[in-house]
């Protein structure tokens, strides 16, 4: 836990430019301490000069030279055909190298899993690396995944995302031993399709170290039922959008509300440190993993603050400093053995 | 239009008894004038002193007594085996007989379902009902559909839902022309799994008489960007779920955030008003047909007040006065020639 840790940082990834993301790094620098070091790839003079806007970075970023970007609505194939040489793939690059132990990028998400996935390789059986939501819920927050691009999941992916998630919310998020959940359309066992109810069984029969709990529904997303919910990536990206637009909808609603009276003005006046207080809980983080590499990518969203580029760089930092890779492995080769022996004789009741 | 009908209730279906579902018939008969009439199903002795209670009711409400009750936790099989003569069963029997033009339960959703299958049959060539639920959104209500029973889905189910569900919508909220869109995880033709891509190209074929626009995502919803959203019944049923959850933590986050200071307590006071029309505007309608049957059967939840017992029978009201059925049975023989007919020799371009 003590050797230095290089983080390798797309700097042109982001809607506001390169100094936007230099004084995010920075804060971050600041908070981890002088353990961790960053390589930000880049327009050259665009980044000595964000660079030199920050005292923090004094001695401990490196600028390395990137002449291409990934526009944000490039196509995941043209970036692939494209992208050699751009911030992003060097940012992902030094990784393969040996040169950082995690990279960060605001860019372009599909271009990014695109990248990552050529360069580094899946360590998973997965297609496509597994995108992790982080939602904010009545005991904290719940780690939700694949939310991303693995649309058509079997059972296998699913135990899959199990493993995956599960080792992330505790390198992430400090839990020692986090719960996990499959989302369904109820909580009995002959419930929802064959994917699921046989991804359960496979779950249940516990060869994994993991603290499964059976299947969980929609609302258990913001009850906090469990630590981790596993789902197939077409229902996750639903699931988070409609979470996004209810959201997003009440926000407006309560706004339009409180301004919609002069005394319900004095009342929202009166009550605005509450406001902001129940806003900034119900936020959600926009840092992400791309799970299943061999290497840790975190991605934030293209329009991302200061202080959520800051974030992304810490959950980078833990994951990497974490033991969170040989976790998912030692899972993951229970796996294979679990899909692949034949069902032990005496085992009826286990299914 | 101005002949007579009769609405079958379910009297002893509902948390709150007999009582609560009379008074809310009761006052679903006086905005609906003298055209409509009811049949009570239950236990005798009460409902003839819950209907004498109502004085709205007098000589509109036939009492039709039922010995037995489907229990809310009652799996379908168990209702199927001993339901008969209870009033879930004779409420939508009447139907059958030709008593009713619809049927109103506050009872089992799983129950009902079954027992509305079995007499009356599918109308669509789906297995079980449809669930349609009602979201409150920016631009009024959104027709959601399946959020029940039918977890796994090919195109033509999902065709299927989108025909059911637009002319519910017209129905239901006098939208001449409902807009449809389908549920998936992008707007561009490519995204989402096949059964939803080839939805999609049977839907922009246009032989049916229907507003489709395409792929909508789960932030849709709540924008309203569409009249109806169609999806298989597990997304749908996870959506509403996740919804219903952030709904409900929104809520309670506000109450506690305005509860959390003097000054915010006095703030919430002002803005009462204000915000009690935010939750009014905010919460769903729970009143909800069974789609594809031959017939109207529509449910609302067990803890059902009087205004939404109400509200079911209005619903059940307006579908069973319009042109519901005959529109339905327009869009499904075209479905069946869509799906049954070879695609035409130079059509390459429309798949």
């Amino acid at each position: 836990m003590t050797e230095p840790l290089v983080i390798s940082v797309d700097a042109m990834g982001g809607d506001h430019g390169p100094a936007v993301v230099a004084a995010g790094v920075a804060r971050a620098a600041g908070e981890l301490g002088e353990g961790v070091r960053f390589l930000l790839h880049g327009d050259e003079a665009a980044l000595n000069q964000a660079v030199a806007a920050c005292p923090g970075l004094k001695g401990r970023a490196e600028v390395r030279p990137a002449t291409g970007v990934i526009a944000m609505d490039e196509k995941p194939a043209q970036a692939l055909r494209r992208g050699k040489g751009s911030s992003m793939w060097n940012a992902v690059e030094a990784i393969r190298a040996g040169e950082a132990g995690a990279a960060v990028s605001a860019g372009n998400t599909g271009a990014l899993m695109a990248v990552s996935k050529l360069i580094l390789r899946m360590g998973a059986g997965l297609d496509r690396p597994a995108l992790v939501a982080s939602w904010p819920g009545a005991r904290g927050v719940t780690s939700v995944l694949d939310v991303g691009a693995n649309v058509d999941c079997d059972a296998e992916r699913l135990v899959e995302f199990a493993i995956l998630g599960e080792a992330f919310h505790r390198a992430a998020h400090g839990v020692a031993r986090p719960t996990v959940g499959l989302l369904n359309v109820g909580s009995e066992e002959m419930k929802g399709h064959e994917e699921v109810r046989q991804a359960n069984r496979i779950l249940r029969e516990g060869v994994f170290d993991l603290d499964y709990r059976g299947f969980v529904e929609g609302d258990d997303l913001t009850k906090g039922a469990v630590d981790v919910v596993v789902t197939d990536g077409f229902t996750g990206n639903v699931a988070l959008k409609t979470a996004e637009g209810v959201f997003r909808f009440m926000t407006s609603e309560l706004r339009g509300a409180l301004t919609s009276t002069a005394m319900a003005k004095a009342g929202a006046l009166l009550a605005r440190p509450a406001l902001k207080a129940f806003r900034d809980r119900l936020t959600p983080r926009v840092a992400a993993p791309l799970l299943g590499l061999n290497g840790v990518v975190v991605k934030t969203h293209g329009g991302a603050s200061e202080q959520e580029i800051a974030d992304a760089v810490h959950m980078a930092a833990d994951l990497a400093r974490s033991d969170f890779a040989a976790q998912i492995e030692r899972n993951m080769s229970r796996l294979s053995d679990a899909v692949q022996a034949p069902p032990p004789p005496a085992a009826d009741g286990a299914a």
